[in-house]
């Protein structure tokens, strides 16, 4: 009780898009809420949950930028914290994966505030499922990787990711060719199986099934933008078998 | 509606455990099933969705060994369909990810039932997150690997897998020692940070904190058990600074 009267800020994950893909604990948080402080991608059926005089502050990134400072978003929270009241930090797909939750967290604490991260559904497994890709599979990859295209602090180690059975690319619209370029200048073979999911588990999700060689080739001439999220393995093979699955997108 | 008439199986992501970590989806998807074909790692308050008159099935596997066969499932899956039967396959995790619920979607597309994929959250995420681990963080992992200890066919690329900026190994219960010193083998540091999470997000979880060299004696020493997921990498130091949530395990 005490803790509720001093507030206390739920890292909340939303998932992918879909807002059935939302777990039961951040749905019951989202009713609970009285300030929920969301980035730009996150599905209008996922904000429904919430009170209709819960207090929605918007913080998003457009286009990759930085209109909002991460700095910015710790004192927004600290801030509703500090006024007593029952914060829903709602993020993009898992708050750990590359949701600058952990920097939150670590925000948060240093600041005395009460807070629980609560995981959510990540992009990294559910849009390639919602694509007709299994990220493992018994015979064809034993392990996944997630990464991000380009980071702060330098590129990231491509030999490493070159070598991965199944690779996961998060943000991976936006300079795609650079990337699989890097990809193969690193050693992966030009003719595994690829695919570029744009809007994972929304409405309007497309997918280019290629090779890493002519992926961006293909994703550009069909116009696909962000966010879109690539995989590259031979489990993208297993999409046409998946026949059913992919009739349904 | 002919679909509804001629049965339908839903290969459904249950999540690591803590039943409130179900997607709104396989919520309402329990609520309308009228058999549940499921795992043995399934909380029983995951089950407590279904209806009182659906008919529960369970295809769990002892210890890693093979009681039930999986063309055995297979058959069940394909026989409850042909009832006519909404069907919901429960898996612990997500069935993409080490679920074989890629084994499972193939079976199925090649006997000609409907089926569809709902994603859940994997404990590769959700379990190193419920032991205040975040997989990924800015500056100290810019990617993240699942990989299973043993698998069909041979060992895993250990040098591969040494390289991992973040690993998260699932199954690593048993054979830990084993593990662990193939990593090290293969170049990774013991020193490097390492955790194994025991039942991580049920009500028993355990944790054991300590270098890569050293956690399967600690672990041994605890007393740690399957199931159980082994994190390495620079992110398992962050646990100690997000002294909050580790507080509330």
């Amino acid at each position: 009780m005490k803790e509720t009267s001093r507030g206390r800020v739920y890292l909340v994950g939303a998932g992918p898009g879909d807002p059935e893909l939302l777990t039961l604990r951040a749905a019951r948080l989202l009713r609970e809420a009285d300030t929920v402080v969301h980035d730009r991608l996150i599905h209008p059926g996922v904000l429904e949950h919430a009170r209709p005089h819960a207090r929605l502050i918007y913080v998003g990134k457009e286009g990759g930028g930085d209109s909002v400072h991460q700095e910015d978003i710790h004192a927004v929270l600290i801030a509703q914290a500090r006024l007593g009241r029952a914060v829903v930090r709602l993020k993009g797909g898992d708050p750990f994966v590359f949701g600058r939750g952990a920097e939150e967290a670590l925000a948060l604490e240093a600041a005395g505030i009460s807070y629980e991260v609560v995981p959510g559904l990540s992009a990294g497994i559910a849009v390639p499922a919602s694509a007709a890709i299994p990220v493992t599979h018994r015979d064809l990859s034993g392990e996944v990787t997630f990464a991000t295209a380009f980071r702060a602090g330098g590129a990231p180690d491509w030999s490493f990711l070159a070598r991965a059975q199944t690779l996961v690319l998060f943000m991976a619209g936006q300079r795609l060719e650079e990337t699989t370029t890097a990809l193969i200048s690193a050693g992966r073979a030009a003719t595994i199986p690829a695919a570029l999911v744009e809007a994972g588990t929304w409405e309007h999700q497309r997918v280019v099934e290629a090779t890493l060689g002519d992926v961006a080739r293909q994703a550009r001439q069909a116009g696909l933008g962000s966010p879109a999220l690539l995989v590259v393995g031979e489990v993208v093979s297993l999409r046409a078998r998946l026949a059913s699955l992919t009739a349904r997108r």
